[in-house]
């Protein structure tokens, strides 16, 4: 029992204890291709947030390996990601140079106590009020707010990172003239040398003879050659000497574990953007996550994420790391490259250790633009066209809460772009299921079915009306039904019985309990009884706990509309 | 085609046209006992907003004028009403005296546009996204805060009729040494005089033998006789010398109208509170004129009513006056005093006028702290507790709701209560909507009837899984389902065809389309064929249009499970 309970809290455990030895080639293999892809991503988007390319390799270390011992995905690779890169630089845009990396660190170690917080309260079901079109726009417009953002980089004009993307483009603008053009040719080389690296490199190497795994696997490489290449290219022609910002000397070595970021005063300021970071690195994270382990039958325990997340990203500031999430493209490479546990993970953490301990130096002469070009071509596959067609194709609504969340991030902010999705995605389901379909219906001659009045010859009778309502009543669509009654009420004066037909009401709320007991007086003061009909078992136990048999009278509960019909309608 | 266009618009030209005159001696009686209650009610919510009291009795005069002309309710009383007024002192709290006024008339102003405006965008849906228990916990808690605003006035002691209802508490009791006894006790007696005159009183008049309806309608005069020998008190023993606060000189005569008070530099400091007026203003004038419109089987139309508070507030801007919405009681008054047209609520603002041309002096004696009584007595009638009873026995996440409003109101303001409010109450149905019922199901042998498993001995096929779900799928209950569909899949390591039966989905959205989409193919890479059954006609041509043969695929979609079955079943 005791041991049960330690594996489902460590779930390192179950795959640790029953590990098979074949599998070592493979995990080693995808540890070490997904390591290629994570030093150079990890360095990006560390710049990114604004903070010095080193601390991206601290967050690919230690919470990596902390993830591997507490998350259920058995191929998730957690480390930097861009959007939570994107949130630190917005977060920070007002802190001073000197607090700026101790507030990071303090944003990750705040996301990882949220993270927790929300297991305990199991807050998990939270990311389900985001729906995809909401998901679908913010990612988008995060994605060309980033790529904006590079653009300073890119071309050596001072840009400020942050800001709504207006603003961005109308100073890119501006300061256009002033570009670096030897920058802006390594950045432009860098973007098409990635690009090329990608779907031409792959074809061509299959044209080679070699196998669509293998050339897809190589492919990964490119952007560590791109930015050896450009490195290599810096160093020869001495570029840093005309003008080209270079990474230049970083800290060999890791940094000493602590707790000097912990500064109470900052925690208010920095709560919104600690919260949005560990709700959008928890749905990035969970969405790769479950998508992968399908595919291998396997199973993600959500609460367990939100743990095993809180913890890489208090191990993260721990370890001077900023805000850690399992990023989309590079687990889809990890497990592609033939990772079957986290022991891929462990590997990559510990070949990032060595470039962290041994090769920074090697990093001096890299060009920022080469990062920059790593960036832009890295979150481009994020801006997501064809979701937008789709979804204008399918459902306008959904598709307008989508350019809503977009055109929210892009002209507001980030923030302000997720709160308008999820209000206004919410807000079409509410508007929605406000206006249920109610039907007038009437008895097909002979049987004892009842039918719309519009589509069917049926019977009816003077004096009385059934209406089928095809919907759990509640708050916001109570009043939408009771205008319908109030119409029929007032176009039917010889009306005396109203029958409601609660077939396919699976729940009635308190607001429409309340709404029924007040349209059964206000109906009984104008003369008319009310009277219900097929209510479901579960619905009809909580009404008769309720009194319904005293504030319904004189009107009655049917278990049939027929049987409503035979006592209700006029002799003849 | 044009008169029916003026009548929709000018709903007054309906009801003048067929008017008959055996209805006049009851509307004008009705009207005389509203302007009764009006009158003191009028000045009291006006010091409840910070106002001097003339400033309510003119926005009983011209208001009411419009509302008769536009509004569909033949008697909703409009004028000054008590949510409405606190909303204007917590608006203006910061406001300067000189300013005080004009900004009074500015939020009744931008009331009346935004009405307008929300007119024009037919957004009178917004209101349905307030559930009942979210509406009765504000409703309770802003009488409770209006409630302690007047114990100042109570019992002449300084408290800010503002701030949290904590704040107040707190000041009232650390105050309550230097209350004055000659105040307290007129306060005390006051309040006792107005009790009596409600249901003693009526059950004394009853028992002399005079009918319920006239007993009823004699003690609507109790707040006018009160404040009348209240004052007539104060003047014989020259109290106002002793300490007591009178309401002194009111100007005679009514002001001119003007637009003076327009200024646009204030316009965005107010809108937050102009449009909560707004909001709180239609709820309750709609409810109120629904539930009386019932009764006589009469119709009313939401958007023509917001048109037509629209225009009484700007009106009441016009005139002077603060904002008006339609009052619960006050209505219900003039309802059950018989008034049958808006005539009724005309010869009230006559009456209304007369007053405060050529009565102003009557009022020069009569303490404040009468008006508090007013003010306390009708308020304490919209404390719900039985509400809060009743919904939490029915269902206790609706009662928590209410519960949060109310505290919310109460501890931080009333904006933040509602807003909390709101927030919940979709929050918890999004919950329960969050979590569908679906069932494994099997075939009740030797028919074509698909039970639950759980619950029936059925047939069921090794390979083979039939999932029913109960409920149309949208973003908030797509990945619970998503989690089941795993949990089922990781358990059933033979699973080779997996059929979900639609026939309780009455529509698909875009997010849950997307997820199964992508659930299809994630089992396809896992070998296993998702298959739909019994989709309905709507929701199938959508899934059709959008290609649902080609991603299905190699899954089918089966017009019932039992043809499913027939299919998919392993050969025996």
């Amino acid at each position: 029992m005791r041991a049960d309970a330690l594996k489902r809290f460590v779930p390192a455990l179950s795959w640790l204890a029953s590990y098979d030895r074949r599998t070592l080639p493979a995990d080693v293999l995808a540890g070490f291709i997904t390591a290629v892809l994570l030093v150079p991503q990890g360095m990006a988007y560390a710049t990114l947030a604004g903070l010095p390319p080193q601390v991206g390799l601290y967050a690919s270390i230690l919470p990596p390996l902390i993830y591997a011992l507490l998350g259920t995905s058995r191929t998730l690779s957690v480390g930097p990601v861009s959007v939570a890169a994107l949130l630190v630089a917005n977060a920070l845009a007002s802190s001073s140079a000197e607090a700026y990396l101790a507030d990071a660190l303090l944003l990750a170690a705040m996301s990882g106590v949220l993270l927790l917080m929300m297991a305990l309260l199991r807050l998990d079901v939270l990311v389900n009020f985001i729906s995809h079109p909401t998901l679908s726009g913010f990612t988008s417009g995060a994605a060309l707010l980033i790529i904006l953002s590079q653009l300073g980089n890119l071309l050596a004009i001072s840009v400020p990172s942050t800001g709504s993307g207006l603003e961005t483009v109308y100073k890119v603008a501006t300061h256009l003239p002033g570009l670096d053009p030897i920058t802006a040719t390594l950045g432009a080389v860098g973007i098409a040398l990635l690009l090329l690296s990608r779907r031409p490199f792959v074809s061509l190497l299959m044209r080679t003879g070699a196998s669509e795994s293998v050339a897809v696997l190589t492919s990964r490489a490119g952007p560590l050659v791109v930015i050896s290449l450009l490195t290599v290219c810096v160093a020869i022609l001495q570029l840093e000497q005309k003008g080209v910002a270079v990474v230049g000397a970083l800290p060999q070595g890791l940094p000493s574990p602590s707790l000097d970021f912990l500064r109470l005063d900052r925690v208010a300021d920095l709560l919104p953007a600690a919260l949005m970071i560990s709700l959008i690195g928890y749905v990035e994270s969970i969405s790769v996550a479950k998508v992968l382990a399908f595919r291998r039958r396997q199973k993600i325990d959500n609460n367990q994420e939100l743990i095993a997340l809180g913890a890489s990203n208090m191990a993260a500031a721990f370890a001077g790391g900023m805000p850690v999430a399992g990023g989309f493209s590079r687990s889809t490479v990890n497990f592609s490259a033939g990772a079957r546990t986290q022991l891929a993970g462990i590997v990559t953490a510990v070949l990032v250790a060595l470039v962290a301990l041994f090769f920074t130096p090697l990093f001096y002469h890299l060009p920022k633009a080469a990062l920059g070009a790593i960036i832009v071509v890295a979150v481009a596959s994020l801006l997501d066209w064809r979701g937008f067609v789709n979804a204008w194709r399918y459902d306008k609504a959904d598709a307008l809460t989508l350019l809503v969340t977009f055109g929210g991030v892009l002209l507001f902010d980030i923030e302000m772009g997720l709160l308008l999705g999820v209000i206004m995605g919410v807000g079409v389901f509410l508007w929605r299921s406000s206006r249920p379909h109610v039907a007038v219906v009437g008895r097909i001659p002979g049987t004892q079915h009842f039918r719309n009045v519009k589509r069917h010859s049926v019977e009816t009778w003077p004096g009385l009306l059934l209406l089928r309502v095809d919907r759990s009543l509640f708050f916001a669509n109570i009043s939408y039904v009771d205008d319908l009654v109030a119409e029929q009420v007032a176009d039917n004066p010889e009306l005396k019985h109203l029958v409601i037909i609660c077939s396919a009401m699976n729940t009635i709320d308190y607001s429409a309990l309340e709404a029924l007991e007040q349209l059964a007086d206000s109906l009984h003061r104008a003369g008319i009884s009310l009277h219900l009909a097929e209510v479901k078992g579960p619905v009809m136990d909580r009404l008769a706990h309720f009194g319904i048999e005293e504030w319904l009278s004189p009107g009655k509960v049917f278990l049939s509309a027929e049987e409503a019909v035979q006592t209700l309608k006029p002799d003849e």
